[in-house]
């Protein structure tokens, strides 16, 4: 049996224990992890630097080496993120319908764990905490991939992760770490119908088209985001260059950012070019169709590729269109249905745009940078589902789970 | 551009007008539909017989042939359905969440529809009206795929039904039917990421395997359900034989069936033969374990192969076990996590049974024969799905919505 389906078929019998926890005994358990992280962390850290010199010998950029590194105050947020799940509601054993039939039978809906949850991911090692955490108080069990960049990291945080478990309730093979560092690890982790009940990959687009064209099991498509701000004609010019400028440049590596700015063609003759200067004088490149180059002959010609482009950088698109009609079509083209802003003073466009685009998360007024699962209160976060099956937009603890029947009878049978 | 890619883009800009329908708009087309197939039943009658005589001609067996045949009584039976989807409450536009963040954002999840629907199932043309009321309801646009056994049937029903659409609000293209009868109409459908939304497989295992193994396109899967009868030691016999038959004969075909009974083994050495003797004045053949064959030696063996397979017919597999721990066991291993029920008296070993079995709708005395959408009271009927993800056992129109996040700020940006 292979490494994979080996650490699957743990990962489904110890499910089968999972499921049966109380909330306490999973919430002592998440707290055994936290405590261990801590005392453990220099056998961490030393783990962790076999990782960077590893990373730096073969030309990592500087930039993903600190994201990859660990330090004892990285360790303690992370031990702390741990401690916050476990103030977090438990989302399984809820009765969330619950009816009597005309026969006598009653129904009840409850709330469940989803069962193996299979993480695929890249590089963090922070990332396996999380994941383990809140599939683990969720009343999963979890199969873990993480990136070959954090693989030395990843090994040693599994090994006390479990070696904590191990004097709890519960069970250590709840949580697994495929090591295999091939790409052939990912593609059977796709394939295992019946033992995993569902994948969720993180990180960056080819990761996860990957999953999503290979996959047989099901996938909670997470992450790919072509956001858009639309600057109505409306807008009050200092809000919309403070949302605008927001969603860009306050963190363009992330999936909420935004890429291509929309704006209506009687506020670009009136602002476009104070606008563009701010961005410049932080340093984003801008890209514009031929009516922003008329105005900001610096830009350089976006083509279709560009606005269907995700940068995750310092480089924007901008499009000036005739009215909310062609903002929405431009959206609906090119769009990834992840978060999209509105600006105007103009109710009627608001409504309207906010009932017509479809997207996880539709705005006015505000920065599409809070589509998230922590700034919407919901104190974890999944990833931020970008599919519209099971969960839309930012993923809290209640996406890990599944429901079930419950039928009490009396001996009733079927006319 | 192919007929399946060129109708599915039709589809796509149809639901951005039925996203932003009204109920009654809504009702009132699928009226006008039900209205025309009984105007127009002659026409949809004519193209029927066309089907039947090509099925004959070809074969088919008279069983099949009886499921697809159109009367006057059943397409007024079929119209009726449409309308008592009128009657039922509809799932879009509930705001499901609401609340405020100390940032003084608003934010309101609302419910929408999936968008694009893509529906392939087998033989029987009342699917097609049904499906296309269920998604047209749910401000969805479909495309289906239905058998080419039924294909002139389907031609002339969804011509029949579009024609009604251009008198409402509703556009017709909303209502799509792929009349290529390849295969590869379907594996194209398949792939359809960026235009389907999701795909929902009706039908025989085979088909439902194509679609789970091949679509890249979100799958609800639906249908396959190896489903057991757990007699415990102390179930009171009259009940027992009475669940256990019902949910073996009454409708021998289809997925909440049962194929295995589990019987402990103190039951069985005082009531197997007496419970046999019922299923074999039944002409069920039985296939046995050999505990079983000792109490009853006209049973052929049973496989592991028998145990792993869905029959929908008049065969059932018989286990003797030794507790409840063997059964849960044994479901576990050749269980679809469809239905399951126990019979017991002992209250200790039914709540045990329902916590731990792992499926859609577990039952404590009463027939797996309920597991269906409308015996759970929800009046419609997409299909019983056997994931975890989406929606799980019976899906009524709630399965047919995805969710939305508005955000209402006053100029927010992230700090």
């Amino acid at each position: 049996m292979s490494e994979v389906r080996d650490k699957a078929a743990q990962a489904k019998a110890a499910a089968q224990i999972m499921n049966r926890l109380t909330t306490e005994q999973k919430n002592e358990a998440l707290l055994a992890m936290a405590n261990a992280l801590v005392a453990q962390q220099a056998s961490i850290i030393s783990a962790n630097t076999a990782d960077i010199d590893r990373g730096r010998a073969n030309g990592t950029s500087e930039s993903l080496l600190d994201r990859l590194t660990l330090t004892p105050d990285r360790i303690l947020g992370i031990a702390e993120g741990l401690r916050q799940v476990v103030e977090l509601a438990d989302p399984v054993g809820l009765t969330l319908e619950s009816f009597e039939r005309p026969n006598g039978l009653r129904v009840e809906k409850i709330s469940v764990p989803l069962g193996v949850i299979g993480m695929i991911y890249e590089a963090r090692p922070n990332v396996t905490v999380d994941a383990a955490g809140l599939c683990l108080k969720t009343g999963n069990a979890v199969v873990l991939r993480g990136g070959s960049a954090a693989l030395e990291s990843n090994r040693r945080i599994v090994e006390v992760l479990r070696e904590a478990l191990a004097d709890t309730a519960l069970p250590p093979d709840a949580l697994q770490l495929i090591e295999a560092p091939s790409r052939a690890s990912v593609d059977e982790m796709l394939k295992l119908n019946g033992l995993l009940d569902v994948v969720i990959p993180r990180g960056g687009a080819s990761l996860i088209r990957n999953v999503v064209e290979n996959a047989t099991v099901p996938v909670i498509e997470t992450g790919a985001g072509i956001c858009h701000t639309f600057v109505d004609e409306s807008a009050a010019y200092d809000m919309a260059a403070d949302i605008a400028f927001n969603a860009k440049v306050q963190r363009p590596s992330v999936c909420n950012s935004m890429e291509t700015l929309l704006v209506h063609e009687s506020f670009a003759s009136k602002h476009l070019r104070a606008l563009a200067d701010r961005f410049l004088a932080a340093n984003v490149e801008l890209r514009g169709c031929e009516r922003t180059r008329a105005l900001l002959p610096e830009a350089a010609l976006a083509s279709d590729t560009d606005f269907a482009t995700e940068y995750n950088d310092y480089i924007m698109n901008i499009r000036i269109v005739d009215d909310l009609d062609q903002a929405l079509r431009h959206i609906a083209s090119f769009g990834t249905m992840h978060s999209e802003c509105i600006v105007t003073e103009n109710e009627e466009n608001a409504a309207s745009f906010l009932q017509r685009v479809d997207a996880a998360a539709v705005y006015h007024n505000a920065s599409t940078r809070f589509t998230d699962g922590f700034q919407f209160g919901y104190g974890a976060e999944i990833g931020i589902s970008t599919q519209k099956l099971h969960a839309r937009g930012p993923m809290g603890l209640p996406a890990l789970t599944s429901t079930k029947f419950r039928v009490y009878g009396s001996g009733q049978i079927r006319g």
